[in-house]
Formats: C-alpha cells, structure tokens, sequence
C-alpha cells in the first residue's frame, strides 16, 4: 500500500518529539530555571488567545522576544510574582510537522494543562494549539518560536508558569 | 533483547497517526467544510453512548453512512442548526492498530475533548475510544468507519461539532 | 542536520508505547482480571502524592509488590470492595525513555485520567506522572515498576480501579 511521504524525516520527527516531553517534564516539575534554555537566543515565546490570533489581533497575554527576557520571567515566578503556587500537568497530541526553507521546522500540535491548586482538585487551566519553530542551535534542537493560542480568554490571568 | 512484531509497518503507523493529526487539526478549527474529505465515499460515522455499545443496543446519537450525509451534516453546522458557538480541542493517545484482511486497518485511540464557549472557561465535552477503520481511497488514507464510543451519555445534547 | 541519537532504539521506542496502550485499554474497557499481566512477577505498583514524593516521604496511596497482591486488589475491586462504578478514561503522553544497565528501561509520562459517573458529566479524576521500569519477562514487555505520582492529594480516595 503506498503512503504518502512524509514532509519530516523520521530521526527528526522522534527528536522533536522527544524536544516537547522533555520541555513538558521540565515546565510541569517546576524547574523553571532550565525552561529558557529550551529557545535560541533570539526567540519569541508568546501567549494569545484564539480569538485574537484569528483576527490578526495584535494583543497577548505575554509576549517574549529573547532567552534573557525568559530569563527574567522565571526570575519573576520564582522571585517576585505574588501568586498562589500550584502544580501543572501537560499532555500534547497531534503532531504536524513540516520542514522550513532555512532549516527549521514548523510544529503545530495540541495542548491541554491541568492545574492543581494546594488542598484543592484538579482542574482544566488551559487549552490550545502550539505554533511553534523548532531549530537547531548550539547543538541542540530548540524552540525559535512557542506561539501558545490559547481557546479561553478568561483564564489566562492566572497563568503564572510556563505553557 | 527481542521484541514482538507490530503488527502494522511503521510508515504506515506514522500516516494513520498524521491523518488523526490532520483530522484533528481540521475539526478544532473549525474549517467543518474540509470534514467529509476525510472519510471514504461510502462509511460509517457514529457516535453512540457506551452503554448502548457494550449492550449492543441499536440506539446511537448521530448515524451517517456516506460522505453525502456528513457534508448534509456540515450544512447543518454552519448554516441551520441553532447553537451557541463553542471552541473545542482534540487530545488523543494510545493508539492500538491491526491490519485486515482486505488490505484496510483497524485502528483504536483514545480520546478527550474540551470545549470553550464565549467568556467562558474550558470544559470537558466528552472522552471516549475511537473504533475507526481506516482504508485508502483516491489515494489517501480515510476513515472507513469513526466510531465514536463515548463515555457519559448526559453531555451529548449538546454536540454540534464532529468528535 | 544531525540529531542527537535517542537514548532507545527505535523498535524498543514503539514496544513500550504499545505497552501502555494496550495496558491503558484495558483498564479503560474494565477488563481488570487482565491487569496483573502487565507486570512482571516481582513488581512495584504505587500510587503517590507529588507532595510525598518529592519529599521522599513514605506515605503512599497503594503500593503493591508483587502480581498476587495485584490479582487481590483485582478481587477487591470486583468482588469485594462497595463502591459506585464508573468509567475511566486515560490519556499518555510526553514519553521520556533511557535504557538501564539491567537491560530493562525506565519510562516516563504524562498522565491524566477522566472519570465518568453513571448519570453524570466527565470529570477530571486524576493527573499526574508515571515514573515506571519496563522489563522484558516471560516473553513479553511488563511494568516492573509502575509508580504514579499523582497531582491532588484531595481526589484518591475515590481511585477504585488501576490507575
């Protein structure tokens, strides 16, 4: 039976997979301090809601353009955000990969993440679609773009950990 | 150290679970018109209450059997069928596949699926098990058959988009 | 663009996955006589709170050691133990595999289980992560150990079947 090929090698697709388990493990145990090394240098890590991103709204919730600017998020969830702590739990499905001219590749998959507040159950924080590009620098593949639309506008306010 | 065959080849392993990506992708968008594409000319989708299924009971939610009627379906989504608008977002995992005997595969995933109605926060809409048959057909792979096995039978009533 | 070369080969890599696939089906299908084959002889099978964890504090929800003890608990959960039923639906993602000197493999994943009453709306039951072993014996891929750390200390008291 002949099958399509696909866009993405296979090394490359079970790297970048293994590229989001391992930023899921990272962001979920709560070591924030390793979560900027997971971009390039000059990067964007952004969160939008949906309804902004489809009417090419410009406005997001947060919007990093730098591994330093990453730097001081954490610096302020772990320093200086007044906030109630609680845990997150991702879980990420439905890759789709294509390859980029320059050698970079677009991701798109979806997302869901469970927060569990001290004493509390567990609920749904946040759902959506990572946009993402996913490149290779200093000898590791990394996110150049984690664009994170988001389907619910009310939530967002207390997103304090990474997506 | 040994390792049991799987039962389905690889690539075609990867192309069963990028057209679960793909039809993801299209049915959390919102783009409904794409929908039928996915399917075989001639096919089965069903979305029936667990209980039923595991008694055999006839009684099902929705029953269409060609791509004529899920695009009849697609009319009445996006032209007829009075509802509030709602987002939803597809998760799906534990993909269990076999191939049959006609040259189609039997394919069986789990799945959960939210929802984000306006000014809203994020739900669960419904989980359940796809029990899919996927064949190729104009050269690609469709679903012959989308078996949706859905878990509570109280949320149903307000399922407008496609599982 | 070279890839770093993955911890587990690739065959290995998909055996595990279908593993917990197929241990994930059959928990969700409440086929439980068929759970103790999942593990080896020997076995860890625990449930803990992250919060116990990560201290390293003991307590545990359940901990079995051994395929008997989980062929009790079976009894229990079918025979014995007053209960109202429901139905579970799990979702895995995000796997992180190593090879061990052993020749066995330490796993690691996502998890989030939702339940659904009879009557009732699915909820979200249970989040958390499966720090596991897998190791081949009597032909076959089992959990030697299966821990599942789970996020909220306030739901397991309602965690009747396997998790």
């Amino acid at each position: 039976m002949p099958m399509a090929p696909l866009a993405v090698p296979f090394e490359v697709r079970a790297a970048i997979e293994d590229l989001y388990a391992r930023y899921v493990a990272c962001v979920d145990s709560g070591t924030f301090d390793a979560w900027p090394d997971f971009f390039t240098e000059t990067c964007l890590y952004k969160l939008q809601a949906r309804e902004n991103f489809e009417r090419s709204l410009p406005l997001a919730l947060l919007s990093f353009e730098s591994r330093a600017m990453l730097k001081d998020r954490v610096f302020g969830i772990t320093q200086t955000l007044y906030h109630q702590p609680y845990y997150q739990r991702h879980l990420v499905s439905g890759f789709l990969m294509a390859a980029r001219d320059d050698g970079s590749y677009a991701v798109e998959a979806n997302y869901a993440v469970f927060r569990t507040k001290q004493g509390a159950l567990t609920d749904v924080l946040n759902t959506g679609r990572y946009l993402d590009i996913v490149a290779e620098e200093e000898g590791m593949l990394r996110f150049r773009q984690k664009l994170c639309v988001y389907d619910s506008e009310l939530v967002p306010n207390s997103i304090i950990y990474p997506i």
